[in-house]
């Protein structure tokens, strides 16, 4: 293979990016100045050697522990469980919440042999147990079956530990359409609906 | 900046790739196995360090001549010419055409500071001058305004030498609908109509 073929073939085994657009980008990174190149070969490997979880939480970090479990601002009382480090990304981007989080790393997928022994259940369960600070726990794995099946066997290994726990709200995302919102959805949004 | 962020700011420089992707394509190396992203930087380091442009064509290789130049099956006295590699890559990639290429490196663009002198032009002068084996240069720059002018000069400057110019046709492309094509597109069509 030549060394075009070869990074078009890299590109593409990133998520989202067909062959069409690996060619593109190759083709791109040839026609910039060598350090664009370098730059993207360094970011990818330094970030391969300083990233790791981190080790209250499982967020991926250069510290230890992460910011977030680090900064004295945020509620060690509040847990937010949520499957992938970037889904704490996603929440911190909508603001406004305070507490802590706890990264699963995966959803129970018996199918693809994730079971509760790969994922950061343990931990979990140390961190919220008995004589700990934390009061709260929010799962807010994806709403997809194996995120639902996840939150029911966590919720379920928390019974009886003495903390709340609660799940994200469904209902129809802000700005959609009802003409363009699955029925799935829409039923939920009804059986959660709300006096005004 | 973390090393994430500074990952996540180079995928975002690349064409076509914003914020949110360049996050998850960062976050999609994290979970992967580190050879995958030690793999992903070594092709983008190889690329660099391997590739240049081909002597004769321009075109973006590994070897010198390129696999096209050096390929006795094709035939030299057809020459495409088009503005970047990754042209010549959708021009093999459609099947078919037996001549070779000559890639101009971009296209003339003066607000860019792009004149002749920075496109490979006198090579392609040299290329088919009086006494070689070229018949025809066939013009295969983009569609767009810049690539009309580019083809303009390219023409321009082999007036006289006694090569045969010819232009890839307009019209509608195959598989479109008339209602979807832009009228510049149809006027084209129109006025290139042929008998049946």
């Amino acid at each position: 293979m030549s060394a075009i073929e070869e990074l078009v073939a890299e590109f593409a085994r990133l998520p989202g990016i067909g062959r069409k657009t690996a060619q593109r980008l190759t083709y791109f990174l040839l026609k910039q100045p060598k350090e664009h190149a370098a730059r993207l070969a360094r970011a990818v490997v330094v970030v391969g050697e300083r990233v790791h979880a981190c080790a209250v939480c499982g967020n991926l970090t250069e510290d230890d522990p992460c910011a977030i479990c680090a900064d004295p601002r945020r509620d060690p009382a509040t847990v937010c469980v949520v499957e992938e480090a970037s889904d704490v990304l996603a929440v911190e981007r909508a603001g406004g919440y305070r507490g802590v989080y706890h990264v699963l790393g995966g959803r129970l997928s018996p199918l693809d042999g994730v079971g509760p022994e790969q994922l950061n259940i343990a931990s979990l369960q140390r961190r919220v147990g008995a004589g700990t600070a934390v009061r709260e726990v929010i799962l807010a794995t994806n709403p997809s079956i194996e995120g639902e099946a996840t939150a029911h066997f966590v919720e379920r290994v928390l019974q009886g530990v003495g903390v709340a726990v609660s799940r994200l709200a469904r209902g129809l995302p802000v700005g959609s359409e009802l003409e363009y919102v699955d029925g799935e959805t829409i039923a939920q949004a009804i059986a959660a609906r709300r006096p005004v």
